[in-house]
């Protein structure tokens, strides 16, 4: 049976911890995961809290109504959700297949609890893969001087799929600040480069240049100010003299498709909380 | 100002986060970190509770008292500690160096909150390094056949300072059945090699004629079962075919020093639980 | 063009790297990369020296015949290789199709430079998926009491299809000492645990029931003894009381593509030389 | 006995390793460790040999000389060294004792074979731990605008006392282009980030602002440009939304001490060159 998760954040105060907590038992509720944590900079309370429902006696729609006034006397940012709720999401990728590959792969075998409803490209190579995995395949190719014509093609298409999470898996066009507005907290990207290192074009160029010993990968939100959202993931791989660009761009394809699934998942699972440039991610 | 810390582990069943919670709610109390854990293969729950005392209303032993019937009503394993309760601790060597002298600095700088009552060792090396330190040293040697006297000066000794941590630090003698039961879940050990590989003597040789790519170390509570006990902290590095035994000692030196005083940090910080062989330890 | 690399261990004496490199230099050839390593308890030497042929004056099998009197005087064991020579490969699986999805899309994107000449497994489960990557998929399923007769059609299949290196992509059939011995060092493994921790069956449940903090995999070379072969490459992720064993299994999943494919690729550019029970993997 | 350790770089062309192998072999030299590395951006060879001298029949000066002609023809950028030339070293400091103390125990416990000859602090903080270790401490302030006349007070004493190697342990004051100009090659860093990210001050504060998941250190050779010498070394550790500055600070300094040594054994044992902006560092 399915879980509840009850998403909080909210000016830190005495009693949130024990108010959700008392609703909960209140109705019949066991609390079988509840992570916490104060920022004690910005003073906000973040809060996760997985409530199985076997013997809760209030429907899901009750229990968003029940949490109503706890929200309210707190100043919460609320968000329920549950467990068997999959959410549909589209893939938007240009020449790169690996982190796309990868994540058609991780929703076949299960693994990642999505329902991808659309594959979008400016490119069409992967039409074969997506048709392979059963998964529609939208070409939307980018014409000179009509990048804001496509961006409104694959808007439409997002719409019209009813998408709740965008998976950049090395698109390589940049989102209009509008895109990015209607969609807070719902697009995530992979960045090949350890953020804020090496931002802008050819990191890996970037990285050899530098004689950098390690790199890394970012997976964060998209925002209107480019390669800066909340980052959700990182990861770095040793590297040496030995590598060449081409070899660093081999060791980071396996990285990028690593950090990548790691935020789609923690996404999926409600763990992550944004808080300002900055996020929780509960474990 | 201080926080109380509230550890406990009991049977998983509803209502007890909301227990916890209310009573320090009623009393004027902010939680100011909570994490919790149910184990779903021993049906346990786990809980790690840290709240501001400055508007609490309740002395610290009435806070004890407030909390006897939550506990009893759950059958909970409770213990209630205060963050500027500084634990006596002592530490016991052999031979080797270098985890004696980190732990020592790492007391001596203020990184890590202990009461270093007393360095022990069955070797003489370390006493001036001990005394440039403060810290009184006592060489109990270990006499041919006379291991259970020594033992027995040992535990005197840790009973005349009241210590409520043995840190181990490369210290090569066995502990008894008795002096483990003594100081259940109070005894810290490094072991020199990734437990469970390498048990037994000489792990870096063992590792260097297996061929591993890859060491490590184990911090643990020591228990009767030698090598065995609840692991709270491990890492590992990196090797090659070009490192001898030698340079994995080296490398499992520096390996050793962080892991041991990971390990204890998070004993000091009341973060770690034990769930029969294995250990909860929150972040 | 293609680069010659020559492959030598042998009993440590002065005067190898002088006689190898001379005679590559006295017929033009350019030294792209030299690694040598000398193993001061087994007294051993070995060397990689790779050489571009542009401008070389012996043909490919001229090489090998000067290089005659040089191993012979130095009691060599000598290979020689040529990056443009392709290996024969055969994946084996059995029900977990993730490592042999990871090598046949390695080999389909072109970043593992091998020639998959047939999938074999003993269920049918992955035909579709090799039938997508072009790759004949052979199903030989073993019936009860029939392991020999299975391993006897095995190894004709490898036999009829020239095949010289053998990847067990989670391949759970134990090889008999016979066919380990046809094969030495061209039989890759993938075990599910940091060797030699947790030997045998149900690694992720004794790493559970243990209680690390660290989980780890190892490829290695299939050998008699079971998984006790010469480890090539070795890879590690951190767990926490959170993973249950399901969550363990998934963390392991990721890294066991990636060491299985790390192992082939230093197989496949001729950077492993076995010393006893170890390895030397030149970078 | 000791060994010589060659140091090569100069343009790629054939012959470089037979000409000096072949010396070392004509005069009885055992080569015990060659590694070779050829840059092909830049088209330059790097080699380190490391020869055996019992057997050999020139001496140092002989074999320095010997190696003229080679040199000579292949324009080679060449050092000779020898094992058991211990370099003069000088540790420079400002108020963070932990890279400081862990040197100097690194050198009391004979792990770092270095000759230190001179503690140097614009702070007095650190005398009473020198004078433990036995090393003069020079405590040379910076005086509000005479940042000249103390760079000038330091290089006075660093040539009074010979010295070969400076390394910086947490040196807060900017060392003029004339100073670094001097010890080319011979001044090593640690900068408390992993750069290219968060050059500059602060960089703890900047990684938590920005909200990484990783942070990471960098030793490298000081040069006119800050923060942007040749890279030696890094590493990194996780950190979490937990982690404030303050905890930053402490995962940082552990980070940097192991880095810094790492950087400071590489140097000692003649196993970096300089390629460009970038380092060949031979394991």
């Amino acid at each position: 049976m399915a879980n509840a998760v009850v998403l909080v954040s909210c000016p830190d105060q005495p009693g949130i911890v024990a108010a959700v907590a008392d609703l909960v038992h209140l109705h019949g509720g066991n609390i079988v995961d509840l992570q916490q944590h104060t920022d004690r900079v910005d003073h906000t309370f973040f809060q996760r809290v997985e409530v199985e429902l076997d013997t809760f006696d209030l429907a899901r729609d009750e229990f968003v109504v029940a949490l109503g006034p706890i929200a309210r006397r707190y100043a919460m940012n609320l968000q329920v959700r549950f467990t068997d709720e999959i959410p549909r999401v589209a893939v938007l990728a240009s020449r790169e297949p690996h982190c796309l590959h990868d994540l058609l792969n991780r929703w076949r075998t299960g693994e990642l609890k999505v329902d991808v409803r659309a594959v979008i490209a400016n490119h069409p190579d992967h039409a074969e893969m997506a048709s392979w995995y059963g998964v529609p395949y939208h070409h939307l190719p980018v014409q000179a001087g009509e990048r804001e014509a496509q961006e409104a093609a694959v808007r439409d298409l997002l719409r019209a799929e009813g998408v709740e999470l965008i998976v950049l898996a090395r698109y390589m066009q940049i989102l209009s600040a509008e895109f990015c507005a209607e969609y807070v907290g719902q697009i995530i990207n992979i960045h090949h480069s350890f953020l804020p290192a090496f931002m802008g074009a050819k990191p890996y160029h970037q990285a050899h240049d530098r004689g950098v010993k390690i790199i890394g990968v970012t997976a964060h939100y998209a925002t209107a100010d480019l390669d800066d959202g909340p980052i959700i993931e990182q990861d770095v791989v040793r590297v040496s003299h030995r590598d060449d660009v081409e070899a660093l761009r081999a060791k980071g394809r396996d990285l990028e498709v690593a950090v990548l699934a790691r935020a789609v998942r923690a996404q999926v699972e409600h763990r992550v909380l944004v808080c300002g440039r900055r996020t929780v991610v509960f474990d």
